[in-house]
């Protein structure tokens, strides 16, 4: 059983609720985060069915432990959540693009991609600064400098950043420079990461795992907004099959699925999910008509010399093409662009 | 080496070009179709390549065999193939819908369905009168009741009809009956079967199998095509992956993909693909804006009391609200539907 | 519900029955194969349970349909099923091996290998006379020439011949040469071929198909049994996902699965599996210590010049001491070889 | 290209290695591990090539960078690897057996399964203190206080200690109370977590990710090796496929490939990689007879009420059984146990 408590509890309120809980012989797990606390309850729940928890003050919420994932579902939440970062919102009528490079390699790339996809239209800059990579020998990313370049040419350009954080450690940089901290495939249930990122007060782009079912990947968003954070978007980036034509197999039913089960906003990374760049393109139209709220995108100036990724990354040129016939598609389904 | 010969070769050319082939020590495979005789060569190639066996009279195209599939590639023939079925056009600028039950039960479901599924925008009636089912205590059809039927209710609307073959014993009376035939998921690498369909003047829509890649699916083609069916059109149905919350996951990138390698007509049919009817709208519009020529949707009066596939029926009036909402979409991308 | 009846029943008996189910308003679909009569019940089934069918004259057994596969399942059969070939055993204590090439491709290769493998130990010669190839240009058997072969080399060595059946039109043929007839991976779902050989008194080696669940597999099996013909050995060959290291990933845990549900006796394929010569040895003593109860190994005399799967073929001398080391590991497990 | 320095080297020899890899316009990678240094050349290498690199003092070995993987490939060490571990001794004639429950529940449970593991032949304890579970409510582990019973449960019963670690902000206590480190399933692209332990003198033992191919499996070993811990036991737990019989599918057929690939030994996990009690036994022979250097088994004393895992933990008298049975075939493949 999950007990959402309210925004402005008083600690009178939540030591009265506790008290209560242990007076059933059950045992109270509380996560405070910076906008709620909430408690979930262990033990025999029958204990609890009858007990008229909810009219307690400082209580907003008692849920039944049916589902695996609670504060996610949209029975916890029927109405869709939209996410503000400066400005943008994320989960509304209008579509939201990051773009960006792969990696951020250095200023004059970086620059170079941010002009021309925030002309193209995307609102939000994106690029690695901390690069997880399969080989130990590959490039893995320019760190902390590459953090502060991000943030300086979102500034030229008036855009947001969206990075990737790896370690705990580097928790702190990534906050101070990124306005959506991304946890990637592979961390995808790297808990102690999501833990952490559950106590910051960023909206977190969490992508599913490689071979995460979307069960799984809903209770990963959950144990971000079990610590508080409740500003989390999805982000479908294809699962791994047989197929060798395509890095992945871009998962698109997972849209209408996840947009089913939860509430959360859900974007789609058709670069990461199909790994050319001439299939880009209409993946990036498909998701748009399955129902994704936004997509990402990997644009970079010189592909060929690219330190990563380069075979998906659009030229600047093909991402404006894109972003135009994309823009058709998201009226045809009612949404703008 | 794949030598194809003009369709109007002569029986002294086409001796000719096997003495040709003989006489450089090598074997010709000759498979001799209702259009057109292809001979593929086996043995040590390199002695052909310096012939000059293009300009014997009667050949029309000789191959080197570096790509495993020859006659589906577009390599082989750059143009996309548009299909005419009774006047409808499939691969071309308009989207092709193939719309009915999974099972022709009775007349009376069937004619209520071919109805509504016509006024809606379909142009070609589905549905199955020899059923593979998992489980031999399944409904399995009604045969060739199904197949008189599935005429009489194409023939009241003005539709043409798609039916899927089973066995080679039941060639006759599907091609008397349908306009389209259908090899289904599961027969995808049915040989024997496909060589029979290669034998037929109809068009076939062969269905990827559930964990065929796509290199295999072309192979699966080049089959049908060697025997001189040129008529084949592809459907992607969605493969076989960990996820369980659809019944398979709906591959789209499959499109664009065999769009650059090959020439043959591509639809997808969602309602296999997902397994629930809320989802097949989504999924449906993805399609088209992936690059889809054309839809195969599961539509029946009564879903739940359907012998087979119900869940992922849609009533008449779900299937209009697709047909409104995909057209907007294939408007979007530069069709018509 | 599945009503199976006595061998011996009588004209008389039969009707009754068939009676008695009309008479309940549910309809009988009667299995007439060549040892029993089956018949499946379709409709409501709480009419039938109080009802006594069987103490009905002729009636063997009445189950209820809890389960998807009846006639394969334990619940049906508790004792493990032994099957006779020529006066061996498949299913007991001692291990079957059937070895011998991929394709049948001339006489002194085939006779060369069959004296090869049955000096080894191997007591049932396999061979393809008929093959299923991913490619139309590639090469397609020897057919009935290729049956004859098996026979004649068998004869020669004492063994007994499985071979593959493509196409219901080669069932007699195939019925006259072969001892075991196999029904192949990509034709487990090819439920025409199954029926037919289920009407043969010949046993039948069916494969597990390249995504199969194993309830499916199961059903597969069903489709045969139903027919009448009992005498079914269940052969796993691996499963497609994404490791590309090796051909298949051969699913050993489908072993202990499958004798918790079945009676029927399964071997292993691991040539087909890994698809590397070098790991067949070491797969094979893994699938005789998870409990199989027989092996499927290709042997070739030059896998170099082999006309298919010349990189996953022993070579005689191989073999010899795959034998040897996979007795000592049958030995551990309480098994003969 | 990666350059392996000698143990030995002085900082003069070090120095004068970077001068003459930057004189060459090339950058060097400095990865300083507790037992050797080693450098990764990022640079067009052919510039190197030609360089006497290898006969520089201080130099051990120098690799081309053909394979993904350098120091984990038998290219680099064509001989086994040998782990000691308190006189036990993985990867030689004799087997390892790691056991114990999921997590590390109460001291009570803890000692019970320690001293009936221990008293069947199992030589390393093995249990959860910190626990990766999919679920933020489910249980998450003693934590440190699971380490000090792990470590008095060792002592108590003269066994060594595997353990997980899950953040690299408990590193430390895990190297103090743990003789192995666990890198979970989970995690094994977690890079940063990779890189820590690999700075540890601890073995480590490195599971294989749900759907991580073999190439991807030896560069996350990679990672650790590169930082200078090279005692890695790998361990196959089964990947993720479309089978929902068994909870994972073991893929034995890696324990072959590996031993080809690289000097690292492997062990298997049959607990996890089938989630059934009843399946483990037959799992754990199969990876014997493949060629396994070890076995990992959940042991619960009363798996009904575990907090993780009780359906695929054994009882205490299962396991002696198991123990039993393994004996025997280890010593079929000259092994002992």
């Amino acid at each position: 059983m999950i007990i959402v408590l309210k925004p402005n509890v008083t600690k009178q309120q939540f030591d009265h609720v506790l008290d209560r809980i242990k007076a059933l012989g059950l045992k109270p797990m509380v996560s405070k985060g910076t906008e709620r606390t909430i408690i979930g309850v262990i033990g025999p729940e029958d204990a609890l069915r009858s007990q008229p928890l909810e009219v307690i003050p400082g209580v907003e919420k008692v849920m039944p432990v049916l589902k695996p994932y609670k504060l996610v579902s949209r029975e916890f939440k029927p109405e869709s959540t939209v996410i503000s970062i400066n400005g943008i919102k994320v989960g509304g009528k209008e579509l939201v693009v990051m773009a960006g490079p792969c990696s951020v390699e250095n200023r004059k790339m970086l620059f170079e991609t941010a002009k021309a996809v925030k002309r193209a239209g995307a609102q939000i800059l994106r690029g690695g600064a901390f690069k997880p990579r399969t080989s130990p020998y590959a490039f893995q990313g320019l760190r902390e400098d590459g953090l502060k370049l991000l943030r300086e040419a979102a500034k030229a350009t008036g855009m947001s950043v969206v990075t990737e954080l790896l370690d705990v450690r580097d928790m702190k940089a990534v906050e101070r420079y990124a306005d959506i901290i991304q946890i990637g495939a592979r961390n995808m249930q790297n808990f102690e990461l999501l833990k952490e990122v559950g106590l910051s007060r960023k909206p977190i782009l969490l992508k599913r795992g490689l071979s995460a079912t979307i069960n799984e990947f809903l209770l990963a968003a959950e144990y971000i907004l079990s610590q508080g954070n409740f500003n989390v978007i999805l982000c479908e980036r294809g699962i791994r099959t047989f197929e060798t034509a395509t890095r992945f197999t871009l998962d698109l039913s997972a849209i209408p699925v996840i947009k089913k089960l939860s509430h959360l906003p859900i974007v789609v990374d058709p670069s990461h999910g199909v790994g050319a760049w001439d299939l880009v393109g209409p993946m990036a139209k498909a998701a748009v008509a399955a129902g994704a709220d936004g997509l990402l995108i990997e644009v970079h100036p010189n592909p060929e010399v690219a330190l990563s990724d380069g075979p998906q990354s659009l030229l600047p040129k093909n991402f404006a093409i894109l972003m135009k016939e994309t823009r058709k598609v998201a009226q045809a389904v009612g949404r703008t662009l």
